[in-house]
């Protein structure tokens, strides 16, 4: 059997060892995906954009009407200090919040009280760091995104079966990413990634059926600095065949090189000159501590 | 705090009383709504089709590629056991597969070793049983049902934030439950429910973005045995307008009437004759014990 490795995690305002973070079965975060969640994470001692993080999964909670008894001061509070309860200076966060639990396990949202759950690891990439020095194979999958008139995916919420099925299908084919198309045939996201492509010099990433990725709006404020243009637009799944370079962003893993998509490669088939070159500044970014809130103690009393 | 009413619950293998069923919060059931379940219902000492609701259950892991290590067969005694244990006669039955918990919390469904629970209350109706003598009144919802292409609703998954949505906007305009439209526009499913309607004495349902429904299935066989005609077809919102009657089916709720829709009257305004025969008929067929199991947990070993 598997055991998630150890750690503290905040439960409801408690701090457990992980092996007793536990909630009840009846919890309609498990029963229905009703909640919402976000992912930080925190590198050379800082936590990168939390109020940017903290207002985006205020706005997730907003979205599906969910009212938590923690103020968003108080998360931010046990944000920083699950990260150093646990010792640590490089981390993948996540904070969840669901409906909770309710009298009878039934599809009805009223009369629950919600849960809270923080925790803290170790940096984890969501791409195989082997693969991310030579590039992910990815695959334009038959699974669509789900659209946003039925559950918009700027809602990070609970219910990402969509996305692993999508990464399932890119597995079956022999690849290691799935790229996903919206409900008109536009290229959206990647499972937990927004997708960006270089052409003649131009970043492009999509407008719509997107997540407002953090690491997605920091690589577009480099690419000012550094002076690449930028377009946010539709992308076709055609561009991913023209393009010079492809690649993902993510909170959890940070710019990934795409290489190849459905067999094809992307320009000449290695991470790219303005991947690596955002790839440098985002990598100086987090060393400099910009954006950055210090994971101690003292600092929150 | 909301606490869940006492009972005993099957979690993998194990019988534990309701408050030390928990999951750990790492479960990708939780975090990622990645998995599926199955709902039962049991009356007069009978569970009603549970070899059809294990069939669909099995279809709902295949779905999703989730293969969990507790043959069906096992389950099905489970599920008797679960219910006896409990000393009902009368249930709300629920099975939940899910992917489960693997070392670290990535979206990656490889290498989770998956979480199953059974529980069973006494039994639950989705709908107000006060409201359902008189008729729901509906709200055809602004939030679609999510489409086949990205996560088929035929699929009992954990990811039914997109019908709790639905029914927060049907209970903010008033009113007491949700119809969904389908991609298309057609109308699908209503939150946990399949639709139908009667006009000119013909029984109509949605062909297509709906779930499988196991009281649907009974509702189309009893209208067969009643020589009422029955039509399997695309429905327009249009046809709610004009039909004589507009009903529900769920295991959890069995054939509940709606006789308004967006404000306007269903037809009379009341519980039509056609819903009241099936009704009638649906009573009787539980009474029988036709398509049920016995709760004996000397059947069980």
């Amino acid at each position: 059997v598997t055991e998630p490795v150890r750690s503290v995690v905040y439960v409801n305002g408690k701090y457990r060892p992980s092996e007793e973070a536990t909630i009840s079965v009846f919890d309609h975060g498990l029963l229905y995906g009703d909640g919402v969640f976000d992912t930080m994470f925190a590198s050379y001692g800082y936590i990168f954009k939390i109020d940017q993080h903290l207002a985006r999964f205020a706005r997730s909670l907003r979205a599906i009407r969910l009212e938590i008894p923690t103020p968003i001061a108080d998360l931010r509070r046990a944000v920083i200090d699950t990260v150093a309860r646990n010792g640590l200076n490089n981390a993948y966060i996540k904070v969840v919040a669901t409906r909770g639990i309710s009298a009878e396990p039934l599809l009805d949202p009223r009369g629950c009280t919600p849960t809270v759950i923080i925790f803290a690891r170790p940096y984890l990439s969501l791409a195989d760091p082997a693969k991310v020095s030579t590039g992910l194979h990815a695959k334009v999958t038959s699974i669509r995104r789900v659209g946003m008139q039925a559950l918009d995916p700027r809602i990070k919420s609970l219910n990402y079966l969509n996305l692993v099925l999508a990464r399932m299908e890119a597995y079956a084919a022999g690849c290691d990413e799935a790229l996903l198309l919206d409900d008109h045939g536009y290229v959206c996201e990647a499972p937990g990634y927004n997708v960006f492509l270089v052409r003649e010099g131009h970043v492009v990433t999509p407008a719509y059926s997107i997540l407002e990725g953090i690491t997605r709006e920091t690589v577009l404020e480099l690419s000012a600095e550094l002076d690449i243009p930028s377009e946010i637009r539709a992308v076709s799944p055609y561009e991913l065949a023209v393009a010079d370079e492809v690649f993902l962003t993510s909170t959890a893993g940070g710019l990934v090189p795409i290489t190849r998509v459905d067999g094809q490669a992307v320009g000449s088939g290695k991470p790219g000159p303005i991947f690596s070159q955002l790839t440098r500044a985002y990598d100086a970014l987090q060393e400099s501590g910009r954006f950055g809130t210090q994971i101690t103690r003292a600092a929150i009393g």
